[in-house]
């Protein structure tokens, strides 16, 4: 799994039997991001058969009890079974002090270091990038300061034609060079051009989160041509009322969000509990952008 | 059902598939009480099919996040389904800002009141009486400030025999006295013995919750001649040395205390997450008390 999406929460504020709050679990060319982490987050990360102390980075959206709830508990729990890696976690202002108080009561010294980054309210930019993925962030549209993120898989090292290269006697020393992109000279002066020993690997996908937002044609830019884009869709039309006021969004706003930053596929979550299901939100949103489906807890999306 | 207390979670630390963190759902005459809020004890609620919004008090026995994370979230649950009864929470010192800071960053304000008493370290004493039932708390031994608590009920009522009051002309007016222990003379001159037209109503039971505690002989007589007594065994004696450094029961020590204090009957909790089942537990307690057994997430024990 290059790039694989696992839904652990696909509920809104109040949770349901069937729908946990939002919790998100990432894996991109081997790197764990944990989007959200509201209450239970643990509990599923476990039901599902996540291995949750690989997780190196988690990203909090905004600090609603629905989407960080869950977070101290992890990190005791990672703490319990004796994790020592660093974990980085990017969240709103007032994150921190939310961890240290309850670590504080509970008298813990963690086993490994919380390196909290907060997030000035309506910034954007990059929170990390290396040889594999980068990470962004932009802000939407809600209540109180909130942040989308997006990931980026990095283009990964061209393909080697490994038969073709042994066949013609290209050292394996070599190998590296070519599958970067460049042309090599052996010692007795042969030219092995890259483009004719190597193919160019998949080309690298996107992904792209907005939850919680009301409706902004603001959020597009940074969306752009996404392959996966989860947005929000917590109400159908009918509710566009309450959306207003909850500065949440209708699976309408969802599907023209979509259309505009013309991805390649709208998932939707944050059903409000009013639903059963999201097949209204999917009739709403079709006629704006036809390739999307909702979201339920434990689906996995491989990109 | 009149003292019926339902286990939402018995595990400790850290939750398993199968066993939540420590959540008790009490009724007792018509008082609902939930005895600590671990993450997650929303779920449980709502899956057990419990009232939650009629939860009248919340005890809070100490700030290790097993026992508190999910507090918030039921708040905040409470709050989005449209509470307004006020609710009195009872737990240690520094539980006040840890609720706050959370409902601010979030830019809450509940639409009902969270009246928060913080009981001071060591401290002892009663936290509510009225007609039907009394909650009193005391000091546990853990690595941090932990409280134990009491449910009493309180004696109902006499119960009135209503055929033979009835035969010999008592007035309606007349049965509640008797009932209260009140001999009555009618507007004739007629006596009528309470002793005559009522017999005595079920003797009132009462019990009480250990958990987290190292072994103390300090807590027998806070304890004693409860009919049902709630003691953690987190370990059983082959870890007596875990139990040491992290102040915690093995299962003998919750028999010893349950025999000292002649309680009625024991059952345990808060079993570490590396036992599959408490089978081993009931076995080492049972040679020092014998009426005791362990508990399962979604029991109920009725007095």
């Amino acid at each position: 799994m290059n790039f694989a999406i696992t839904i652990l929460g696909s509920g809104s504020a109040v949770p349901t039997s069937r729908r946990n709050p939002t919790g998100q679990y990432i894996e991109c060319n081997g790197r764990i991001i944990l989007i959200d982490c509201g209450e239970g987050t643990q509990m599923q990360l476990r039901k599902l058969g996540m291995k949750f102390q690989k997780i190196q980075y988690i990203l909090i959206s905004h600090l609603h009890g629905d989407h960080y709830f869950g977070l101290v508990g992890l990190l005791s729990t990672m703490h319990l079974l004796g994790r020592t890696q660093e974990i980085k976690v990017f969240g709103p202002v007032g994150l921190k002090q939310i961890i240290e108080v309850q670590l504080e009561a509970a008298g813990s010294r963690l086993s490994f270091d919380v390196n909290v980054t907060e997030l000035e309210k309506g910034s954007f930019g990059e929170l990390m990038s290396d040889e594999k993925i980068s990470i962004h962030y932009f802000p939407l549209r809600h209540k109180i300061p909130t942040s989308g993120f997006k990931i980026l898989q990095k283009q990964k090292e061209r393909k080697l034609l490994v038969e073709k290269a042994k066949r013609d006697g290209v050292k394996i020393a070599h190998y590296h060079r070519l599958k970067k992109g460049e042309d090599v000279v052996d010692d007795e002066g042969r030219t092995f051009l890259f483009e004719d020993y190597t193919i160019p690997s998949a080309p690298p996908s996107s992904y792209a989160f907005c939850s919680d937002t009301a409706y902004s044609e603001d959020v597009v830019e940074y969306i752009k041509e996404v392959d996966l884009l989860y947005h929000e869709a917590t109400f159908t039309e009918e509710m566009l009322d309450r959306a207003k006021i909850t500065k949440h969004s209708t699976a309408k706003h969802a599907g023209q969000i979509a259309k505009m930053a013309n991805v390649k596929r709208l998932i939707m979550g944050h059903l409000s509990a009013r639903y059963d299901n999201g097949k209204q939100h999917v009739m709403e949103a079709k006629p704006y952008f036809e390739n999307c489906s909702y979201v339920e807890d434990g689906d996995v999306y491989q990109l």
